[in-house]
């Protein structure tokens, strides 16, 4: 018996992600370190914290030496953070990954190169190049920022050609440093995600479509399997797999798509685990975030199934009462640890279920406790 | 929104099962504080430790001033200890309850009374009193301290009358600081364990029968549900209420039995999750670190249905390599990030499965990738 030493996996970020990445890891044997630029940061209640901003090269390097790969939380680290680090220690994914997937214009440049449509998009730099794309594009359409945006952050939805002025006050601002982009409102039957994992080692899984409804930009509600995906299923796992392979991609990723008549639009890809997985924790075999940490370490993947149907409700803001979701069978009651803010992910809950009536059972029940039904109405429609 | 506060678990023992306690606490937004004598406990690679000893006062006052509620990772902590935390904290179980199933005399007097038979034993403060016991009980026997023992420890086999000195040689210097006890050696026919909770509002439940199968006095295999209880779940469960209610227990505990002729008999109570109970983290509803944690907060408790069947590999000593486990489907391993040491639990794997069938394949498989068919037999023979 030779003494050991515990593998650890650096996280650029303290949110959620981070801490449900640790929690995964520590099973494995693996310890985390993570950083992040406050002290508070919820992933610090269970793993090590390094506070440090992305640009404090001291505190990196000495980070970088404590930990056998680099991985991240926030999907938003400056590239040359990420290509600073990559010269000391593996970066998983990539930074040029990284870089692909922080740029909307980049993103979809690949998507139809992986022969993904999109809905029509143009770059904008100036005033006048957004009179010329919705000249193009019409209206309805959405004016985002090509870097930076999140949780609907960044965006603003042009109705009528009328509201280009204010679309231009409230991003024209941002137009030289984070770029902007306007794209066509889709307006879609459904709005799926694929969480995908590709390891070291090329193998390459896919977990059961997730159909996800948002408010306000904001993912609510998810439900997984999607139903009725016999058609879908197929394409979107080959989708995926042709652009991971052509990022080189190692991790888990999110692949966020729209559905109009039958048809995959391809919206944006998130280079890291992803809200619509978290189902994957009670809901399949392997989490998205176990199989995250097996994949930057070179572990082999474990088997993506679901055990059965799973619904999330993401609790934005504040929590509500935990009571009604502890109380229910197979629901599980997930709190970040964070303080309430407007607009905040504070935590989540995840419902699961044999067959859809039993799932719309739970799902209805604890939604109707918590007079939130609106929130859970989306997925028993769908299901019903 | 108003700023909140989250709970705080104190844990006495910053052992694996600390570790596991703190990472079903993380989900519920409840943290853990370890107190443990050693700074590199395995519980503090995921939750703050508090380096201290039992008797240090000091840092024990200040350790309970900064949680809600004290509970054991460590079914030894010394009887005082328990008492003067009472003082300032809640704590449970009850340093009552501990102090009965600290006890092999007091547990055994206890589980008669609550119409539980256990095997002929006897009380030995002397070497006299063993020659009598001896006479009484006859050999086979053993020999075990009353206090203090685990995981085999602390016991001496007693094959023929002969080996009565070998026997006080090995243990009879503990006679005056722990307490002795001779116990009729039962060739058991199975054996098997009730891991229970109960909560604060007196709540109770029951997982599953589990059974288990030991070597060299430790937890080797275990397999729930056991196969073959319909007779004896309804019994088992009334004896762990009666039990609990007895003590007024508060959080998980597990009473083992021995089933001889079909017949149930009382070996011991463990006043904490329980090894045997390691496959509820995959296996059940809700684990039994879940439920414990939130049946000492005094929240609803989860249900403890099992999802399917479910075997658990121990590894004692060091650990096997990972791959096998982590290649199988729906089997789930868990490293304690403890250093190798001969006989030490320093992690284990649990496999799950739809059908015995499909167990008893995924279990054999692993097992003879592991090179431990030996391992996995006694469960793959009781299944097959
Ligand atoms: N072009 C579009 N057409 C219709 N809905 C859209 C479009 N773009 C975004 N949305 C809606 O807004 C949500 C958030 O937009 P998204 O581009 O995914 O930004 P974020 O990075 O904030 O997730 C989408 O999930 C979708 O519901
Ligand atoms: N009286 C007995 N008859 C037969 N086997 C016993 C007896 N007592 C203990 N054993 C065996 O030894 C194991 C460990 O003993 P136990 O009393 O449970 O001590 P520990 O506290 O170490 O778990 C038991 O699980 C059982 O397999
Ligand atoms: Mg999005
Ligand atoms: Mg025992």
């Amino acid at each position: 018996m030779t003494a050991r030493r515990q593998p650890v996996v650096g996280i650029l970020g303290g949110g959620q992600l981070a801490r449900m990445l640790a929690l995964a890891a520590a099973p494995l044997g693996v310890k985390s370190l993570v950083v992040d630029s406050s002290a508070d940061a919820c992933a610090g209640q269970v793993a090590p914290l390094v506070v440090a901003d992305w640009t404090d090269y001291e505190a990196l390097e000495r980070f970088a030496a404590r930990v056998d790969v680099v991985t991240f939380d926030f999907e938003n680290v400056p590239a040359e953070t990420a290509h600073w680090l990559a010269q000391k220690v593996s970066v998983f994914p990539a930074p040029r990954a990284l870089a692909v997937a922080q740029d909307r214009l980049a993103e979809k440049t690949l998507f139809h190169e992986c022969g993904l449509p999109t809905p029509a998009f143009k770059a904008i730099d100036t005033r006048a190049e957004l009179d010329q794309a919705l000249a193009m594009i019409g209206a309805p359409a959405i004016l985002k920022t090509r870097r930076l945006g999140y949780d609907g952050k960044g965006q603003f939805r042009i109705k009528t050609l009328a509201d280009a002025d204010a679309a231009w006050a409230a991003l024209g601002a941002q137009a030289t440093a984070h770029g902007l982009i306007l794209e066509a409102f889709v307006p879609f039957d459904r709005e799926l995600s694929v969480i995908a994992v590709r390891g070291r080692d090329g193998d390459f899984r896919t977990w059961p479509l997730t159909q996800n409804w948002h408010t306000d930009g904001v993912l609510s509600l998810s439900l997984a399997p999607a139903p009725d995906i016999a058609s879908l299923q197929a394409r979107a796992t080959g989708l995926a797999r042709t652009l991971a392979e052509k990022l080189e991609y190692v991790g888990v990723f999110a692949l966020e798509l729209f559905v109009k008549d039958g048809q995959l639009l391809g919206n944006e890809m998130a280079p890291r685990v992803h809200n619509s997985g978290h189902w994957t924790i009670e809901g399949a075999l392997t989490s998205q975030f176990e199989n995250h940490v097996r994949a930057v370490l070179g572990l082999p993947l474990g088997d993506t199934s679901a055990r059965g149907l799973s619904a999330m409700f993401n609790w934005i803001g504040e929590l509500p009462d935990a009571a009604p979701v502890l109380e229910a069978v197979d629901a599980h009651w997930h709190d970040y640890g964070k303080e309430p803010r407007t607009g905040r992910k504070v935590g989540h809950a995840t419902v699961c279920a044999a067959n859809a009536q039993q799932l719309v059972e739970r799902l209805a029940g604890i939604a109707h406790a918590l007079h939130r039904d609106q929130q859970a109405d989306p997925a028993v429609r769908e299901l019903g």
